[in-house]
């Protein structure tokens, strides 16, 4: 249980990281989409690991197969599932390391929760190869949202404590996709770079902060008291292995303004009313006010790490230490970027739908 | 819709802050549980606003009464409604007010989803005063939780830019309700007061920052990879009126250490696996650890200020300016620290019975 | 957990027959329905006994008020709150009875689901007296439905074995108000008269069956596979206590048939596709196929009669007899056709919602 | 949106019938349960139809994969994905007479509802084919229902208008799988069958009845109000396309029955409570009542048909005839026997979870 998401553009994920697949369902995407798997391909590459900062040279060629739901290149109204079959998937080190719980992952919860029956092998449903079906929802969730105007983008602000200058919607999505950290400060993005490098040199790890936008959001998205725009989009990110902390505008900085510094004033432009600042991340009482939507969201130093690390080995309750082999990146940041993307873009579908914003069938 | 929240343990919130009444529905409460209005009572009382950090002497009596699914001074299974009957209600001020959006509050865009058939008169369904009915369905899911040992707490840490110093949770208990800040940190508590008092003097408001704490929790509590924990415990929170950014343990701070910084090391005490360090904030991979659930909440500062503002009339779609006047708070963190409680109970209690934690006849 | 119906307009239910009150949240009402209290009034004294067919000389004047969501005569968009306040109860005979299960009811399931903390008195949470609260909610979802033109009926087909002519729609909204049966068979409602007149004098009572009908659906209501129009349909119709059996168009008699007989053929009329019998009952599919929907309700004969039966009493675990004696029905069914209507129309006002037919503000 | 089922066991079917694949995702499944893929594999092949009640000599080859939630032959709790991949497809005759509609199918209901993108090969989403989704999810429910005592059976009791005699429970397990018919009274079998090839001869087609029975159910299953027993046992057993009623017990006839007939008095046997007679079918107020579950499903005749019908060619909206060819069984009702089984045991799961009555790890 827990692995659908949505009232009306439903999402179910299944798979696991050294199992046969991942995939995931869309259930609830109107009829008449054009969608292809290049499309969706075309989403998850960007989810791929760069050499220059992975720890290792892993080849995850992810490739996407529609099983369902698409008929000639249009969604049909009828669930879409989509999947990736796992390769070049080597098991033996966690075989081996089966019972010695690696601190930061899930390895000990899960393990208590399904009473040792989980699938262990590369994490396996805890693993961040999971969120690569989030990527495929997110690829026909944001389709969907094009229809309707609506554009979701995402971008690294902080990687190593180095943090990226403002700056405007328009220079992001030019910058974002041309460097591989995702960050639109290319000179922020040389410092984020070496302090990847400087981890890797110590078997260390780095986290960061992502930056997610949602432009073009008629007012009035979100359900409240409890389906808000931000306490869904927040449920939405923690799905996300890794993200520790979600806030929106001016978030915890909020904490520490005054009313009259924090809030938005009402004004008119091009005779709309627009705020002159956007403290509130474009979301007031639960709901979007129809100026941008900004989530920031804190991403954790990636948990494996070549240093050792003392732990506990659960099979003889005895304590241990361990160093992480295998394939892991040093920072996770770049590839969490299209996925914060995704599950925005999903849960914003979900709500167009539900204020009756897209019809159920596309013409 | 969205007015509902939680799988078996759901709680549904109605009623406007100047309309007759505010109440919630309990469905799935185990039968057999000792309730009495004295005891919602008691939590509701906890969100009661102090004298001395409110801006106005308002005077909120607020009588919980039990309309069903209590019998003998039990639970009974069925549908459990409390409800509050609103009193002391002046609306003139905001029939006057109508068409002039208060900034940083949801006029604007309550006006446009509801196209203008919202009840407006003090916020209506937006105001904080639908947290009463949180609170009344948190002293339920408290006392069921209690059942099963855990505990749920919280208390200011952050006003106004004072912050407090870390303590332990036998302090924090023992603090929490002795001052009108719900401050552990008692010397942190006089600072707090001291900037509500200058704010109050510029006709203005602060924010702060509340941690909420949950204390013996089993292994595993958590339902991934979308009904994740943390996810389930910020949509909650999110759900409080000024929430604006939820994080867990380290939080955004993790975003600036290195993985050998910020990863637990399990050890054995007691024959039982804990962590040394608790930076994932009592939950891994979306599940409770065991270790104590740590979440620190961004509250932003009041957003009716007695500070003229800049703002628009909607009907005659005109710029204006607005003195927001009436009853409201300087500061409203000491208030919500009962509302985070209630909102964590809720979400754990819901985990628990969907754990099979909690029978359904309580005996 | 249970106590509520709908996706996007959800109704939830609580009360207690011999309790405070009995009442219905509506969440997910479009804002600017105009709706009074004698609008849902209305609706409700069509449920009231006959005391022609009544066994006692009950008095039950339901006095519906409204307690939120509702603002100067219009629907906010907030969920609705409408309640009845419990009068003229004596629960003496209840206090007396209360272990002697009255077969029939669901006095002994509810004993030991709920671990005999269940409120018994008059059949507490699973009384007919709940489904006041559904005929509340049927009154909104029947307004909201004639915005977008669709209609829904109810009537009297079968007493005691006496069965109605078939008529047609017109005949049958002429009649079904104007006798105490619901019968539009005029000639049969006297039969059904003499049917219960006899059971009455034989301590007995009589079941029937109830014919619904919606008229005027749009083609394609309905989410199949799980969702079906006939699926859900039938899901809240066996809400109502008595209810045994549910069918579609030609329904258990389509067994008994041949394809050539039983398949519509299709035909062209006026310009659109329409079926030249029904046999499906407006349904193909688990989708309204835009003839009227045809379902048939079979309601068990009273259980509570006035002549002994032997039963168990569950304190003492000793067979015993048992004379219900009280206020009770022969025949429930006439009440019951304000209920069926109600439910449907509840189950139609959701998927006209999910189909995005009806928009979120009414203007 | 509406493919997926159940709260705590939740499944999600997806795939068409000319399509790659037909599938089915099962979320909530304890941990710990061993299963594999002859398990399934063996429900399936229940639901093959038999050659001699086939209209044509049809090849279906359905093998099963487990794609997910499965390793080392036991359930992990992750989401379980079963597969079976399409083969032996030929969707000529069906591009041939894309647009015109088959009279007793979802074509019309569908390319309405679709906008005409919905994949209508074999009749796409809405073919019986999609079944074999259900009886894969119904294999691991009777599984986990195993685990505590209850047991699943269903069994024809009518084709053609033949009906078979009432028998014990034993009898019905030891006959029903050893005819094609899937008909405990074997002389009524032979009836049946002829009926069957009458009808064959005459390019028609029958229905009939099945009834579902299930054992050992412990009492208060069901979450009523609307989550009652019977409703959720109705809906999903409305889902098996060519289901027209549904009925508990007594059913239909006890609208004609009097109370006294058709109360089931209780009585104490073995030092439990049990009733004499089972008129309510297992069902009380929406509860288990520890009496066998008995419910009866008209299945109407099959609605392809080879002889010529009336019927519409959508696209150029002019009347036509049409002879139904391909593949199709004269009568679905023998295959429908295992689709009964497993939509009740998938339901009867969803609802034990939700009493706690299973663990979310199976030791």
């Amino acid at each position: 249980m827990g692995n659908s998401l949505g009232k009306l553009f439903t999402i179910t994920s299944f798979g696991e990281s050294h199992g046969r697949c991942v995939g995931i369902i869309i259930d609830g995407c109107p009829a008449g989409l054009p969608i292809t798997e290049e499309d969706i391909q075309r989403e998850v590459d960007r989810r791929k690991p760069e050499v220059s900062i992975s720890a290792t040279e892993r080849v995850e060629e992810d490739k996407v197969e529609i099983l369902s739901g698409i008929f000639n290149g249009m969604t049909t109204g009828a669930p879409v599932c989509l999947l990736i079959w796992n390769k070049d998937v080597d098991s033996s080190e966690y075989e081996k390391m089966r019972f010695i719980l690696r601190p930061g992952h899930a390895d000990y919860t899960a393990f208590m929760k399904y009473g040792g029956f989980n699938d262990f092998r590369g994490g396996g449903r805890f693993s961040g190869r999971i969120t690569a079906t989030f990527v495929m929802a997110g690829a026909i969730a944001k389709k969907l949202l094009s229809l309707i105007d609506i554009e979701v983008l995402a971008h690294t602000v902080e990687i190593g404590g180095i943090k990226a200058e403002p700056m405007g919607f328009d220079e992001i999505k030019r910058n974002v996709d041309k460097n591989p950290l995702k960050c639109a400060d290319l000179k922020a993005a040389e410092g984020m770079a070496r302090a990847i490098e400087k981890a890797k040199e110590d078997d260390d790890s780095v986290g960061g902060i992502i930056e997610g936008i949602a432009l073009n959001l008629p007012v009035g998205l979100g359900e409240p008291a409890f389906n808000t725009l931000d306490g869904e989009l927040a449920r939405a990110l923690f799905a996300i292995p890794a993200v520790k902390g979600v806030e929106f505008g001016s978030g915890f900085l909020a904490a520490k303004k005054r009313g009259s510094e924090n809030n938005d004033p009402f004004t008119i432009r091009n005779g709309r009313i627009v705020t002159v600042t956007n403290n509130a991340g474009g979301i007031l009482g639960g709901l979007s006010n129809g100026m941008p939507i900004v989530v920031r969201v804190a991403i954790k130093p990636t948990a494996s790490i070549a240093k050792e690390q003392g732990t506990v080995d659960i099979k003889n309750m005895k304590s241990t230490s361990l160093v992480v082999k295998g394939r892991h990146d040093i920072c996770i940041v770049p590839r969490a970027v299209a996925v914060v993307e995704s599950m925005m873009a999903v849960t914003l579908s979900d709500f167009a739908m539900r204020a009756g914003l897209i019809p159920r069938v596309i013409k």
